[in-house]
């Protein structure tokens, strides 16, 4: 059976352009999906004529409406109903499809998507999860900003569904989960914290591993697949992280531009500046990952290209492919 | 008048060997400190009589005690009476020093702190800064670990705190502060940190001028002389950057060592990157700085070399240079 992924053609930089692009270029390497695309005939149609595969493999519902990236959840919500996202997620719940992708307004897509798609079962709230490179692969890291505020409860939730996202996604029979904290031993932290260890060391899960805490500095290690923290602490982590890297790059970029000698070594070292890039190209972890509902819902970098918004695409076939809301309900019967 | 700065010069790796050596580079350069050494003087005579510039501006207190690395916080203050970090501390109290620095056992130095220094009037809670490197020079970042729950009170203090800080140190007349969030919006974040935001706008302060909420990412640009935050953020976000930084460096460094074609650009590129290591080199901002007590205290890293350590006792200079404590008292009188 092939999955059908709802997408939302409007959202983001250079859309439906982009949009198309990466469909094209997914259905390029895997003709294994089908999309339901929502948005604007007019500007999506021209586009089409000029890419066969996607025309093939895709149904245009065409709305006038798209919701814009200045507006507020609660604005968008309101006036948003007919918008391109909104009929997006609808035809989610409608179980016309299996995921649904948009690379718009993030606040908006999250509060519509709590708005249209009820949570799983045993699940009280859903929580956004995103990739980090690690040396040694990639780590899910979750929650990144859906929840300021959790309670131990929710916690383990977003343990079940991490480690259930990363099985699906790298086929893992027990990944390992850590809780991030301010140190390793188990006195370190908030009560909070130190209760929610225990009560993961307890329920011994048959699908992950917990390994107890790990700090901000342990999460590149890769030691951990799953990384579970609130999204207040989640997204000022991920925020620094990036904010880091491109002080990095810059400082690179800054010394080998400092000299004629300088200038010269970097353009020998062309090829080796390229891998770097590509090895860390961020449009590879593009994608966070809105889990906990009654389906997965993909939200894309709104700043990304082409090339980034395929491999939101890619990770939509990858969790729709590794079966994640079996492998979430096994998380949850344990 | 010269400064006296209380040395426990039995803390963190190497020591007394690397304190010494760090003291000596500072009196090399300038010899406006005079140091009170705490610690074994078995060990600190021998090295002493290599170091004359050191001799001749400090006075040895003997001890034989020290605390130990892996004690918890609560039993080195009940063991560590007569320790090296202990007596150092108490120099400060009996006002013999000026300022106090150790590389030893972070918890123990911030709980035996507390314990034998009061508070500043006004301040509820001390805070755990430091020195962060970005695009445009420094800022300084706190509470970095100290205090894991905070009220809206003590975040206007580690304002307060950490503007008299950065004033210190770099001069700067009116510096910069800004909360950090998981966004810039005013409806962005817990309720406890709207409510600081809007109490930091009211105060309207003529020490520093508050410019908002920050994201991760954003401490990089260095629009912020000062981000407040609680000591879990901070923490996490610290961590989260050296973890980063690390992550790159072991990028960048296996992609030179890749072929012999990047080897041989690795070594006619040598002076480059030793350019970058320089400028990112951690030793330069080695040192937390404990604030809001009644003098402050200096954590060097206990894993850092003598340079490390000499950076830190700089910045023990810098602060009493700046008149430190005089600047929080305008803050908090305000």
């Amino acid at each position: 059976m092939k999955f059908t992924v709802a997408v939302d053609a409007m959202g983001g930089d250079d859309s439906p352009l982009k949009v198309i692009k990466g469909l094209n270029l997914f259905l390029e390497k895997n003709n294994n999906l089908n999309f339901l695309i929502f948005g604007n005939k007019d500007l999506i149609n021209p586009i089409l004529s000029k890419y066969p595969l996607v025309t093939s493999s895709s149904t245009i519902i065409h709305t006038n409406e798209r919701v814009k990236d200045d507006l507020s959840p609660l604005e968008a919500v309101k006036k948003g109903k007919n918008s391109s996202m909104f009929l997006a997620l609808t035809a989610l719940k409608d179980n016309k499809a299996q995921i649904a992708i948009s690379a718009g307004n993030t606040g908006a897509l999250l509060v519509m998507s709590r708005l249209v798609l009820n949570t799983m079962e045993g699940v009280d709230k859903p929580a956004l999860a995103s990739m980090w490179p690690n040396h040694k692969n990639m780590s899910v890291v979750l929650d990144l900003g859906a929840n300021i505020e959790c309670s131990t409860k929710n916690l383990i939730d977003f343990a079940k569904l991490g480690s259930a996202l990363f099985k699906s996604i790298f086929k893992k029979e027990k990944p390992t989960v850590a809780l991030l904290n301010i140190g390793t031993e188990e006195t370190k932290g908030t009560d909070l914290l130190k209760k929610t260890s225990k009560s993961l060391r307890e329920l011994d899960s048959k699908n992950f591993n917990y390994m107890g805490f790990i700090e901000g500095s342990d999460i590149k290690d890769g030691n951990a697949d799953v990384v579970v923290t609130d999204g207040f602490s989640g997204n000022i982590a991920l925020k620094t992280a990036e904010g880091t890297v491109k002080f990095f790059a810059n400082k690179l970029r800054e010394k080998f531009k400092n000299s004629f000698y300088a200038k010269l070594i970097y353009l020998i070292s062309f090829k080796i500046f390229k891998d770097i890039r590509n090895d860390l190209d961020p449009r590879k972890y593009n994608g966070g990952i809105f889990v906990g509902l009654t389906s997965p819902v993909v939200k894309s970098h709104g700043g990304t290209d082409y090339i980034g918004f395929y491999y939101s695409v890619l990770l939509c076939y990858n969790i729709l492919n590794g079966n994640f809301q079996e492998q979430i309900q096994n998380n949850f019967l344990d």
